[in-house]
């Protein structure tokens, strides 16, 4: 008999998972975009390696230590949307000598470090700039009078090829209508086309116009220029983008299975998951619950049962207000659904996979904590 | 030459470790209480072992997963101030053979169950009564009218040994000034001494009375007839401690060198740690500042610079407010003060012990996102 893993434990909808891929593929197919799943949600080169299958051109990872496990796994095509600094050239040198690479920039002083670094050792590095498209966090302001100028000037760089463009509409996780949500994605596709079309016209190729995020990403077929879009978060799904209206419960594809511990009070129970498992990450999302993650009283259920309310974590318990009528007591099972994915599979050294009749099979999330 | 870890990496002053360890047992000995800290924090048997050298009677773990890790490594001490489930009975047995274990129950229904596989095993394990001394997560209730006929009831039960209370006042940590953070206190210390006296006058022997949290730690020598202290933080300290008025900045052990990737605007600078390095967890403590950590422009700074503000954390991004005179470039190197250490560290696989003179030696965080 197999040993099942004690709780709490992460557990993944093997059919879920498959279905979300494809659903992605299909959708990014049919708006004539390309698809590069970002992999810091899953951090699994056994599912990029499905994600591949099902039709994407390669994978994104968040730093240079995710993309070295990826290439050592084989991935061949890796883009890194982050701005990587050049004091690690000698790493993205030793990547290059195995993948298809591609960095961003957002700074024409990096930008001339790094043409001197691949100057130096006979090296061409693909790079993307990054465009603040509202997001305000990392990116060129396309509002900047010398925008086209500056990027010209780092497309000109010896030691770089300039592939493109590249946006992130993060600001998409705090939309406060779904009419805000689109409104955000015609305001970067305006600014992306925008900034292509006037680059074109100052004589710079932009052969690329890469966008991405999973809450962002069922607009695509209204992208017209966009070329690529890089959601990583819709393999798993979660509370989150159940309440921007990206998913479904029925979508989401993964849970953690946790035990009551203790019913200390009639209005009161104590899960074993706290932000240890779930982490702190809180409710987002224009429909957003409160509490740490929506918790269901069976796997069968459809939805959460909405009396329980994770009001509190601490690093090890998930402090439930539940109504006193309920019959929780130590030694119940429930499922929890995380607010953000991305960051739970982050504190778990594997996945548990489970197949529709509920056999497990654990599955490493070998790029966990890689964040240098 | 030894190569350097790359950012972001979290760094630990051996000497601060040392000196920190050191004054929790000097204080605890001058309250006439032992001291068993709570692993939880670092999760390495090699700091578990500092702190049984200097003094400690034992350790604490939170969850069998990591009290499985510290008896593998030859920690012969441990306690579980937390509900295990009966459901875990079987790995409580194998550790029996191992180590002295102590568990905590809250719920004679549970109790039960444990005295019942205990029986049937021929074996005795060591409990102590949880009590809910004002954070209202798990313990028994100490104003119920039928609390010492309930902690009489599981003191009697064949196959558990009692050994007495235990508490943690977590709700210190919400605490709204110094003055009543001395009072939840005096609250503990009156419940579980008051508690324990009608437990004895009933004939109930209660061989120890178990307290502990960091910021509660300082007040321990009024605690007139506690027996026990089990700080955790302690061993690092973070931005919260400091918030709490439990330590200084000078005290602080563990910090996240870190590296500025983007200067995106005047008012911004980006450094390449986010949430799957500080965590989400925000700040707290009657003095807490704004933002996701405290930013340190130099190793040898007194304190943080408050001018710098890390608004938001996506996962791998700290987005930091600045002033517009700020000079800082992509490249740069900062040293962060997570809010909390034990979340942090729960994200890293190793931590860099650093010496004096600067020299790094890896150090294992061997229970690491051992939840179970």
């Amino acid at each position: 008999m197999p040993v099942l893993p004690r709780t709490p434990y992460p557990i993944v909808s093997s059919s879920r998972l498959a279905a979300n891929i494809q659903r992605m593929q299909a959708l990014a197919q049919h708006a004539g975009v390309q698809l590069r799943p970002h992999s810091k949600t899953h951090k699994s080169p056994v599912i990029a390696r499905m994600q591949l299958e099902a039709g994407a051109v390669g994978i994104c990872c968040a730093k240079l230590a995710e993309a070295e496990v990826f290439a050592e796994a084989g991935i061949s095509d890796i883009r890194l949307p982050y701005p990587i600094n050049p004091s690690n050239a000698d790493r993205v040198l030793a990547l290059l000598d195995k993948v298809t690479l591609s960095i961003i920039v957002d700074d024409p002083a990096v930008a001339e470090e790094w043409a001197g670094a691949m100057t130096r050792a006979g090296k061409v590095l693909n790079v993307l700039v990054k465009v603040d498209v509202g997001f305000h966090r990392c990116g060129v302001n396309p509002a900047a009078a010398d925008v086209v100028e500056t990027i010209a000037r780092i497309a000109a760089m010896p030691g770089l090829s300039f592939r493109g463009l590249l946006s992130h509409a993060g600001h998409a996780y705090t939309a406060e209508s779904p009419y805000a949500l689109a409104a955000i994605v015609a305001q970067e596709t305006e600014i992306m086309t925008g900034l292509a079309r006037r680059l074109r016209e100052a004589g710079v190729p932009v052969d690329e116009i890469s966008v991405g995020s999973t809450p962002t990403a069922s607009f695509a077929p209204a992208q017209h220029g966009i070329t690529e879009m890089r959601p990583g978060n819709y393999v798993f799904l979660d509370r989150t983008q159940v309440a921007l209206g990206s998913a479904t419960y029925a979508n989401c594809a993964l849970f953690v299975e946790a035990t009551v511990v203790s019913r200390p009070a009639p209005d009161r129970a104590i899960l074993d998951c706290g932000s240890k498992t779930l982490t702190s990450d809180g409710a987002r999302g224009f429909n957003a619950f409160p509490g740490f993650g929506a918790v269901f009283t069976s796997p069968d259920a459809a939805g959460p049962d909405a009396s329980i309310v994770i009001e509190r974590v601490s690093e090890e318990h998930g402090v439930c207000r539940i109504p006193e009528s309920s019959t929780l007591r130590p030694g119940d099972r429930v499922r929890v659904l995380p607010n953000h994915a991305c960051t739970a599979v982050n504190l778990m050294d594997r996945l548990w996979l489970s197949d529709d009749h509920g056999a497990l099979a654990p599955l490493p999330v070998a790029a966990r904590g890689r964040i240098w």
